[in-house]
């Protein structure tokens, strides 16, 4: 370990790159204390120099260019919170790396997309990627999977990773207001994300997800694989009968292995409401994993915010002070597989929400297409008529998601359905 | 980082032991695509060679002294999972140590009552002791504390890290039964210590609450300066009584700095029931770390068992074997303070039942040596007569441990109280 200062370049001066800034302002002799080594920043880089910003950059290099930063002499880390999966992100992270430099980033997309070609071009150089505030904030998960689960064979890996989502599941279900409405509120609040989808589409924790089973499982990040569907189309009925039945309705990433191959779906499912995930409320995040000697080791906390990610960002840059130099994903990228990238066959029971035309033999004819699809039902019931609509909710038995989407496509052919069914994955937890 | 085999030899076939045995056994190839080293076992050492264990150790050099098995040429490091402050476990680790060698431990008693001195002759010979099983099982708690957290000035540490207590309290919840009855069940499913006042009398808890402390505020290892109070006084109208005003009963540590200096108990608290320590059922562990940037992070999973137990030190022998060499207490030994032990001057909220004699006046005489404390009330509620005793609760506002324990002496002067009173503290969690 060496005793000189570690000097790092922050590319990027959002909340993320300024709560770094204050970190080291801070904190600085505790972490001296800590890692026997100083950590200095050296240069800043951000696109617009006359912003206001909440910190005094005074003593710092200014570098226009993200690239230029990366690439200075007196930079030995570039810390990479600028974001997006194109762009400056990318291509201070690749000068950086070519230029023999560590990387710490918390830009999830970057990794989730070009993961692979970045941990291959830095263990070339004997460089370190090093990400763990791209996954659930504050939380330190990426290190919980990578070394303190290092000596087990995971089973499954599960978590709440889009605060926003969250937030917006447990507003609606605190305040009984529909998804739209809750929608502009999280927009105002400014928990949204420039594009919406990355959020309420599940994109972004899908990125998170990917990230996780790469370690896990010891296969290249694929992202393309993840099954996603976001929150639009839930319901306030939809958390209301959930309720009914014991469950909340979450945004829920599921990574597990299995004998067809990788299953990684990022889906709203129903868990128990009285289970460590069900009671999760508003922004917060969790992360459960499952190995197979250390059993569930569940992790809570902040998964968003300037402090939480700053502090994520900062536990790496004192890693690589420390003289840690893992490779990104937990071992060399030349040894991690290509996924068998598996459509989740791994059967549960489903929540299924419809609408029917108030016929005689409606309901008949839906059962009807759930037994030709090898579907069989738990729990129906109907309920009061609005009009000429009657809402209907079934639970069944176990299916994989084959049968289920069998059975909702036979259902347009009844002519009995009113809008788009809902179908809901009920996870055991 | 070496590529050479890490050879480590075990001292200890326990249940722990075995299960390294079986770890490194199975996952053998697991373990060194992700260290990029393999691990081996060299040799094992336990009292009994004839004993059965159900594990395959012929490949393995047998040592009756753990002191020769430590250092042995061909071990590198030490698992010393003997347990014990005193005689062999003590008598290797530090065999270990003037040897050179490092040690992995999941000895708690041992780093409480010897920590500083082990930590200090460690890093004077260029040693690392690594002690993640000792605190929690197989939550990465001390990893996620020393690194996870690194750039954070914690605020407070807390948790429930003895299972047994946490078994005995819950079930006596769950099961309407009392403290002995459920007592002799957990000694006859085994789940107590040979000594059984190491669990509820805390112990043990205060052990791993002293390791967590002295990392959170580098400060030395002072056990002697918690403040333990066990779980033997808790009665099922306690549990029940707390349940009634929405609380549950926990043995909780916390350990914060304060003004006065470093406050550290482990004693039964009343937590909301609807908090996540309010909500850990059963032997599972739970510890919630608060830091200045991070802010909460909770984490949950199981403190004891062969699995657990063995996975947290196979963490530690990991990361030795890919080259991270930390401090034992995560900062020089040498830099740690000499804590002010402050006794708990944090105020709280009381619970408090007692039972009164069935004399005119005698509720008035308690409220009475309250005020006079400067205590004041907050809910008082007196149940029906059992005959002569009237048994009361009282919850006050905020105060200190003095002003209760001032009050608690005055209560002796009234004469209306019948048997000892109960005081628990009503912790913010």
């Amino acid at each position: 370990m060496s005793t000189q200062d570690l000097r790092i370049g922050i590319a990027g001066l959002g909340t993320v790159g300024i709560g770094v800034v204050r970190i080291v302002r801070e904190h600085g002799r505790l972490i001296a204390a800590r890692t026997g080594r100083p950590v200095v920043i050296t240069a800043v880089s951000a696109r617009d120099p006359s912003k206001m910003r909440d910190a005094d950059l005074s003593d710092y290099a200014w570098e226009a260019d993200p690239v230029a930063l990366a690439t200075r002499d007196d930079v030995d880390l570039l810390v990479e919170v600028i974001g997006g999966h194109e762009g400056p992100a990318r291509l201070a992270t690749e000068a950086a790396i070519a230029a023999g430099k560590d990387v710490v980033t918390a830009n999830k997309a970057l990794l989730a997309h070009h993961g692979q070609g970045l941990a291959l071009a830095a263990e070339a150089r004997g460089c370190v990627i090093r990400f763990e505030a791209a996954v659930a904030g504050g939380i330190p998960v990426i290190k919980t999977l990578t070394e303190g689960l290092a000596a087990n064979r995971l089973h499954r890996v599960m978590g709440v990773m889009n605060g926003t989502c969250n937030y917006i599941l447990t507003r609606m279900q605190s305040a009984g207001l529909p998804y739209a409405t809750v929608f502009e509120e999280a927009r105002q609040l400014g928990y949204l994300e420039a594009d919406p989808a990355l959020d309420v589409g599940g994109i972004d924790a899908g990125h998170k997800l990917s990230l996780l089973a790469a370690i896990a499982f010891g296969t290249q990040v694929s992202f393309d694989a993840v099954e996603l569907e976001g929150i639009g189309a839930i319901s306030i009925d939809d958390i209301t009968l959930a309720a009914d039945m014991g469950y909340r309705i979450k945004l829920l990433g599921v990574a597990q292995m299995t004998g067809r191959g990788l299953e990684q779906r990022m889906t709203p499912c129903l868990v128990p409401a009285d289970s460590p995930l069900g009671q999760l409320q508003g922004g917060t995040n969790m992360v459960v994993l499952e190995g197979d000697t250390a059993g569930q080791i569940v992790l809570r906390g902040a998964g968003a915010g300037q402090g939480p990610t700053a502090s994520a960002v900062m536990a790496d840059v004192i890693d690589i002070a420390r003289g840690l130099r893992l490779p990104t994903f937990g071992q060399p990228a030349t040894t991690l597989a290509v996924p068998v990238g598996a459509k989740s066959a791994t059967p549960a029971a489903w929540y299924l929400r419809m609408t029917l035309l108030d016929k005689p033999g409606a309901l008949a004819k839906i059962a009807t297409c759930l037994g030709e699809a090898g579907v069989s039902i738990d729990q129906m019931r109907q309920y009061g008529h609005q009009g000429v609509n009657a809402p209907v909710l079934i639970v069944t038995h176990k299916a994989t998601r084959d049968d289920i989407d069998h059975a909702l496509g036979r259902f347009i052919g009844t002519g009995v359905l009113v809008g788009e069914p809902v179908a809901l994955r009920i996870e055991a937890v």
